[in-house]
């Protein structure tokens, strides 16, 4: 595209993120795709850094996302290699010997196996990755890695974002306070190509790989899982924690152990706040939308109900025009293909209940409906009477911005 | 809205659909929601008529959804009612009296059970449909009845469809010559509501009820069920087929009998005829796009895979540009949750292979590529190399028109 699209109007500001023990980080511009702009993130993490990871479900996942998913077995990490303009999806054998060749480099800088070097890579599909650009840079880049370097690392990552996504919380874990910063990019394409999503979060915690692994994919359910712009899974979706282990406090051996009470409830904090950033920056966003759906069979009922209103075409565009139409919500509701009884079904929009028990209410008031239409965070409310399954689904609006990015041709 | 669009660059002409012996049909302006227009149809059907249908599998039908599955029951149908501007969906037991009382009008006139009368409405939801109007419209329309009104008939139930839709064939039955005449509507609306889509086809076959429902069954897998324009599935969708019995053939008893085969494969071609009609006619869309999947492990996962790709916003997008971004295409295939082999799978456009056995094909010719996508009718390959499941899926691009017709303000 000739443009970059504006900031998004749901942008939110890069807040200050402290550093975490253990973790040092930036970026450079090594020329894979961009010219004049930071391409290639690089953090060096302490020696016993353990690890989790959640990836992509597409059956068709870049060469980083398998390196990561091998690595992961190993639950250590000491550094993260990311660039953006080049995802290394669909590249067979030279995309993984590029991956290798990178990871090596890596390894080579920090002193640890290549295994123990996580990959991310996003942008165009099918080129395979240009490796010597990017092992020539590694030198200079991990010379320069500082404990301050959290805004570089997250501009470093965006493709066609708007803007950088970082978010940071504390939490207790027995006497200890522990930090915990993430940063994340997606939905916005240069190539333009599939819109993809990464996120890595840091804490200095001190936590074995498998309760760490646990954590995420409980936080990861309920934030970056209950999230879509565009229904379109990429193949390159990657989220890392790295747990430092610099923290003093007592040794945890359970995900659900009551001291970690606070640091999950942080880390979900964490994790919801990037997931949202990205919704914020959907291609064409102007509107942010939360589906509650309550009343369901169960709760993964109730996911895929308000997914199915999340992914619709004509709910979105009706949101994109401002028009609170319940008609078309109705609808997306019922195709779900879940239990839904049409007569017990009830839908509100911004508070106020428009259909209920299966019938349009006929004294609803309409002004402040209208009025939350206008605004820029849409609240859709969805009982379904059946059961007690509930979800929280988030989205954005299609709008004429989601086309204009996506329906350009690749230069 | 307040203009019309224009006629889809994709239409065709309306065929001249000969007389169906014992159907007569007609359309008048019953005022239901436009004015100055025919918006409600109905069709005499001779005595012993039979009938079949299919409808959305929605979870929310319509009103009218709800009776012809109750009439289905008895196989017989004397009479068909369809209006345009007003879906009767979602409006409680209000809209079920309506729909009765529409029902018993029509029964009076042709003489038979309120049962054996089918009706479809479409257009906006949540209004109970205004039922006085069309039983004071129904005595008129009625004694004009015709053996020629399939124009106006297919004319009558469109909303914003950009063009009337219709076709046409005949096959022999043993010694006798049927007609098969079909018309649908589908995909535009003005309220805006959601699209819907109402087919409705006839002949004068002699089919048990059985037969029949299993032959439309059949076709409408191949044909209306292989067909997406935006993944959202209406509250009304129909599609009905009468037979009228006054062809003289042999007894008929079962679907699969072999004095049947052309019959089968021309009312299949009605079926897809009609279908793609509608895809033509889907929101906004600029070109039509055929989707081949073969090598899948079987035919219902050859199906989902190409469903994904039809439904995916990305790919979508990409046609309407002319891009042939085949990295989307292996990212809808992986997102579909079927078996797929990344390192056997390969994608074509227009006939060249662009990517085989999991890499680009460096050396493919990127011409005659080029060219096709700048094309009307755009087609796609995909070949999983797993087994010998195939499908045949059709859609339409995502273009600004699609968010110009859903996104403006309700009036």
């Amino acid at each position: 595209m000739a443009q970059p699209p504006p900031v998004s109007p749901l942008a939110v500001p890069l807040p200050e993120l402290p550093p975490v023990a253990g973790v040092r980080l930036g970026a450079v511009a090594a020329g894979i795709r961009y010219r004049g702009r930071p391409d290639l993130v690089m953090a060096e993490l302490a020696p016993g850094t353990t690890v989790a990871g959640v990836f992509t479900r597409n059956r068709c996942p870049g060469v980083p996302v398998d390196w990561c998913r091998a690595g992961l077995k190993g639950g250590r990490a000491r550094a993260l290699v990311a660039n953006a303009g080049n995802a290394n999806v669909f590249t067979g054998r030279a995309g993984v010997a590029a991956a290798k060749a990178v990871a090596e480099a890596a390894a080579a800088l920090v002193g640890s196996p290549a295994r123990q070097v996580f990959l991310a890579s996003t942008g165009v599909i099918g080129e395979v990755l240009p490796h010597q650009p990017i092992v020539a840079a590694l030198p200079a880049l991990h010379a320069g890695l500082d404990a301050a370097g959290w805004e570089q690392a997250a501009r470093g990552i965006m493709t066609t974002d708007t803007f950088p996504k970082a978010a940071t919380r504390s939490a207790r874990i027995g006497p200890a306070e522990v930090c915990i910063n993430g940063f994340a990019k997606g939905s916005g394409m240069i190539a333009p190509d599939m819109a993809t999503m990464l996120c890595f979060v840091f804490t200095d915690a001190r936590l074995p790989p498998a309760v760490l692994q646990r954590l995420l994919e409980r936080g990861v359910a309920d934030s970056f899982n209950c999230t879509t712009v565009d229904s379109d899974t990429s193949t390159s979706d990657t989220v890392l924690l790295f747990a430092t282990g610099t923290a003093r406090h007592p040794r945890v051996t359970a995900a659900d152990d009551r001291v970690l009470a606070e640091f999950r409830a942080e880390l979900s904090a964490v994790l919801l706040d990037l997931a949202l950033q990205v919704v914020r920056d959907g291609e064409g966003a102007q509107k942010l939308v939360r589906i509650d759906v309550t009343g369901a069979a169960n709760a993964r009922s109730a996911r895929r109900v308000g997914m199915a209103v999340a992914n619709s075409p004509l709910v979105k565009t009706a949101i994109a025009g401002a028009d609170a139409n319940w008609g078309r919500i109705v609808m997306a509701v019922g195709k779900a293909g879940e239990p839904v009884d049409r007569d017990r079904l009830s839908v509100g929009v911004g508070g106020v209940w428009m259909a209920r028990d299966g019938a349009v209410l006929a004294d609803y008031d309409e002004a402040p409906v209208a009025e939350h239409m206008r605004g820029r965070e849409i609240q859709i409310s969805i009982d379904l009477g059946l059961g007690r399954g509930r979800a929280l689904i988030w989205t954005c609006d299609l709008t004429h911005g989601y086309i204009d990015i996506n329906g350009s041709y690749r230069s």
